[in-house]
């Protein structure tokens, strides 16, 4: 079968792991930044020499394409450059440099192919420099507004339009992925979860992207002296809060064993330790891929009395994200790729969001997931062997080639 | 039977009430603060106006004295004049104001009595510009290092002793406080619980100040992706803790009911909704009169197992305070003077800390305490009505009077 080149695919994660290289084993490489633009000159220097067309839009999304049969939409593949603060080599780049190898594949082993084949590298994935994350993707699928995000500031006061304008990356608008030009994404990504690894498993068969929902709890209790106060006169909020996140612990177990929940973030007020708090927040985090299930994790919520332990209690929604399915067709590519390439596989939903969850409401659109070790990401131990990016690479190859011939 | 002045007790707190007055109820009147030096010109000017003897020590605890048969030890009744940021109008002020009235009460009434009797004012006891709290008496009674004391800085650099040199109240180390020279105290103080009032009594007859212990938890799990990992790889740090807080609760609730125990504190690392927390930190603070009931709470914390749901978990005294008893005999006098007035009274434990407990080292002392309504203390909605001030200040002044005669 058809592979790509394991010295090519090393070579590739070592030279861009350079790009903001923190010493430390990670890369800081925030969008738009010195380093990120250091990566893309870099990328477009490699496709340029692989005489693909480099081609940028409105929001420095990067579209490098080998030529296909005239008239026909490309294939996309790609994923983005920019990490989060002291993130890892992988998150991200693996998808460009994955995409990377397989179009150098297909170049310099000439393999016969209709459709133009473009490499896409989307801009500020993270959201780590310039809030939100999936901003690109998120403004040429409609899903967020472009002013509004051109206002958005760095922590020092720079706006996404004025790192936009000087990055030398922003094209016109009439370059945007549209589904007249493109006809299918496939984006590689790190599982940034310890799944695969803990499974054995060489390839993530990624059917979607799990819904979830975040909700913010508030208790309102009473400040009283933690010296002076009987305990039956106490309204102490964080003991209100303390029983909310055992009860939901103990609801949403009883659910189906793929849900996942977290209380992440916790303040308490005054915070003193004489004092019996009387505010207390937190948060709470809950993903499933089926919508039924986070229906049932809701009345779970709903569930929770306005009143626990004499204190007032309260929730709202931060946000919310159904669930996404991808295209079936190419999800099956992915599955039966890694089966011929003799890969173990599994069926999972991601957790977190990619770009390619946007991009799916346009065009047809899937997801290959390689392990990461010890499930560590957005942080400088993150890592996945070459061994599974090219594996990742391989299976990569083949579904583009794949969705090129049917 | 004697009666301390209503008018006059009511003036008292108008004015003093003015001296570092947030204009929203409360005051703010940190040690050694310009409004602090108001409010001592005023002690000091009425203190003389009565004839008294103004003396200061190396500490600016202020003695103005009522003199008495020569040879004596004298008689000691007082507080603090220092709050907290916005607090209220009771807490501190009221021991001196109460013992102000009695002793002008004894002035102009020309009561008789043998023994100088003393009004004191303590130097920075609420530690809130200074720390630590209690900071004068602890000095004079060897709690603290005097050094180390000069040396504590308030937010804005100054050093505790450039506030002392600066205020014209430093006096001589002669004039400290000793048991040669002084015989006994008696402080009146708020309550800052709900229990007086709740249970309508007019006066606490203070046997003690209950012993405590202040531990803080660290929880140590591991930071993952709240939407890749699985629940069953989890070590979250912040469950641990929330777990750990409901078996404190359980098991602290099986003690002796007048046991008082508080989480104050909390945190989270890294505090993020979408990140499962790898470090939580939370304190308790437990209090009760009965060292053997303190014991006992000790045993339920140590009790708590070093890994509790996959993360490691430890624990360490921050501090602690011995149960203080105050002198039989005069807790034997406010009972009986509450009783001959036909003040409601009940015996009890303070949960604060107060100067009295330093003092009770040295020389006999005891403490009275008067409702605060709501409980609420540390504040601006901090009050005592004037008739219950009244109450207190006759009961104190009848027990410095049996003090003099026994």
């Amino acid at each position: 079968m058809l592979s790509c080149n394991k010295e090519r695919m090393e070579d590739k994660i070592k030279t861009f792991s350079k790009f903001g290289d923190t010493g430390k084993g990670g890369i800081t490489r925030l969008s738009l930044s010195p380093e990120a633009l250091d990566a893309r000159e870099e990328f477009c220097r490699r496709c340029t020499a692989l005489g693909m067309d480099i081609k940028t839009d409105d929001m420095a999304n990067i579209y490098a394409t080998i030529s296909g049969e005239k008239g026909l939409p490309a294939i996309m593949m790609g994923s983005h450059i920019d990490s989060v603060k002291q993130g890892g080599n992988y998150d991200g780049i693996l998808g460009v440099l994955t995409a990377l190898e397989a179009a150098e594949t297909i170049v310099t082993e000439k393999v016969p192919h209709k459709h133009p084949i473009t490499v896409i590298v989307w801009t500020n994935e993270e959201g780590a420099r310039f809030e939100p994350a999936m901003m690109s993707s998120g403004v040429i699928t409609g899903k967020f507004d472009k002013d509004v995000m051109l206002a958005s500031k760095d922590t020092e006061g720079i706006t996404f339009k004025e790192a936009l304008e000087a990055s030398g990356y922003m094209g016109e608008i009439e370059n945007r992925m549209t589904a007249e030009k493109y006809k299918a994404l496939v984006e590689l990504h790190v599982e940034q979860g310890p799944v695969l690894e803990d499974e054995k498993v060489d390839i993530g068969i990624v059917e979607g992207v799990c819904g979830m929902i975040n909700y913010e709890f508030t208790f309102i209790g009473q400040a009283d002296h933690a010296g002076t106060t009987p305990m039956k006169y106490r309204k102490d909020a964080l003991y209100a809060a303390t029983k909310t996140i055992q009860y939901l612990h103990d609801e949403l177990d009883k659910l189906d064993g793929k849900l996942v929940y977290t209380t992440g973030k916790i303040s308490a007020h005054p915070n003193i330790h004489t004092v019996i708090p009387d505010l207390v927040k937190f948060t709470l985090d809950v993903r499933h891929q089926d919508p039924e299930v986070i229906k049932q994790a809701l009345e779970i919520i709903k569930a929770i009395p306005n009143i626990v332990e004499k204190c007032e209690a309260s929730y709202e929604e931060a946000w919310s994200r159904k669930t996404v399915n991808f295209y079936p067709e190419f999800v099956g590519y992915v599955e039966k790729n890694a089966k011929e390439y003799g890969y173990s596989a599994k069926r999972m939903y991601s957790g977190p969001g990619h770009d390619a969850q946007f991009i799916t409401d346009v065009i047809p659109t899937t997801m290959i997931f390689v392990p990461s070790e010890n499930g560590h990401s957005h942080c400088e131990k993150e890592c996945t062997p070459v061994d599974n990016c090219l594996k990742g690479a391989n299976v990569l190859l083949q579904t583009i080639l794949d969705i090129d011939k049917n």
